[in-house]
């Protein structure tokens, strides 16, 4: 997906609110907001928005000298969702479809996303979950999804945010998990999960989980490690997490599934669905 | 007053929003947005907003070619207005306090603000005025409006945008006219008003009007021509409408009523109300 002219007072906004978060020095915020916008007046509009953000981050990174920006919320929205797992599982189990409820609930974690909200708390996430709770999704999409589950042996289940991963857990048990790796970010931007979120919340012990080499928030291939790559070749079935894998990998020739909540307008736009929407949606190039 | 951070996404939202209104050619549109970047990346944070919105819209007259590209916008304002103008001088004539009420209809007009609003219509303009009848504004301000006009000789009235000058009017027929200059931009720049937007909206059949000079859609004197310099050392008071007037006249040590909507967060937090209040205050300076 191109970056939008829309997507560019955002990536001010983001960059913003994340150099905040990071740090109390105007004169810090300063040079990063100066350097941003720079950097953005030379972007290739045809590199999807991820491609930008990751760019912004590195600039955040570099001016306030810390390599993970985001490892105090990252840890907390792990141990928020660890709290309510419990809960998750239990709403599964009871479910008159576990593998509906488990997708969409898999879909409400997406909310903690600190690239497009600012804050993401304990009543977020639980009007995020009666949400899920309160729609449905394509039947014959989740039909597909199950027979295509069935039939993969590679199945890539691309991972998003720190605390969001909780979110998968029970989505994970109802499938086939010895085919599943679960991937992560290969290195810190914004909250995206990494291999320590990941084994912090407990990943590990349900499946393979790898990285993917780079430090897009998103899947952006070409930026992504060689061994990465391979497992994408190889893989038959993906399952894609939120906006940034979305805006990567929306246009792959690929059988690739996407749960994410349509959190901007240019997504929604883009996916034809209001603002705010869950969604579960089969990759348009792989329908042709 | 300084630009905050906060404004950078706003300035980039702005050169959109207004370079999408000029040319539908996308390519236009990118160089736009690009040299606006690259213009901010530069900025002095310590000029007023106004000052980086002149380069922004300096900017878009460049590339796009137009010298007035909001030439409609603002004649259809001034014809919305004009057929709204019995009606706002019936209300005046009617009203219990006639100049509270002309105050309230003069800061109810500043909702025609193509700088922070996309689209300004009848709709909007019916909410803004029913918005000015039913609000109160503190007495104190009003009465000591009055004495100071009583004893003023030399009265400048700051002008905002174009079809917004019409709601002035009730307000002007109220007050010493022979006394008042009222005051426009002294070149297009987003919907502000010129002379010929003032010539349309009949202003010089009541009172004296002059133009400061510049391009800049506030007051920054530095950028004003001498003689609108000579004008503004000699007032003894001074009415000064908008956002553009505030952001450039707040920390000046003058007589300034300012008249507003304040539309933007940083605007509400600078003078300690809500988002979309109707302002009508005394310069803090003056007050010292």
């Amino acid at each position: 997906m191109r970056t939008h002219f829309d997507c560019i007072p955002c990536f001010l906004r983001q960059a913003l609110d994340s150099v905040r978060l990071v740090t109390m020095d105007k004169s810090i915020q300063e040079e990063v907001l100066r350097k941003t916008l720079r950097s953005v007046s030379e972007m290739n509009f045809s590199d999807p928005p991820p491609a930008m953000a990751r760019k912004v981050h590195r600039i955040i990174r570099a001016y306030t000298g810390q390599s993970d920006p985001y490892i105090s919320v990252k840890a907390g929205s792990t141990q928020m969702a660890l709290e309510i797992l419990p809960e998750l599982e239990r709403l599964v189990t009871q479910a008159r479809n576990p593998l509906s409820t488990a997708i969409r609930l898999s879909i409400a974690g997406n909310i903690i996303d600190f690239g497009a909200i600012s804050e993401v708390g304990q009543e977020e996430l639980s009007k995020s979950i009666e949400q899920a709770l309160s729609i449905g999704l394509d039947a014959r999409t989740v039909a597909e999804f199950q027979s295509m589950v069935y039939e993969a042996q590679h199945i890539l289940f691309l991972g998003d945010n720190a605390g969001e991963l909780v979110f998968d857990r029970p989505l994970l048990q109802l499938l086939p998990m010895d085919r599943i790796t679960y991937v992560v970010r290969g290195a810190p931007v914004i909250n995206d999960a990494t291999l320590a979120d990941a084994q912090a919340a407990g990943m590990m012990d349900l499946v393979d989980v790898i990285d993917n080499g780079s430090d897009v928030p998103g899947t952006l291939l070409a930026a992504c490690s060689r061994s990465f790559q391979e497992y994408y070749k190889k893989a038959d079935l993906i399952v894609a997490k939120g906006q940034g894998n979305y805006e990567t990998l929306s246009g792959e020739n690929k059988h690739i599934f996407f749960l994410l909540q349509a959190k901007c307008s240019i997504i929604s736009h883009s996916l034809g669905c209001a603002q705010g929407t869950f969604v579960f949606r089969k990759g348009w190039q792989s329908i042709l």
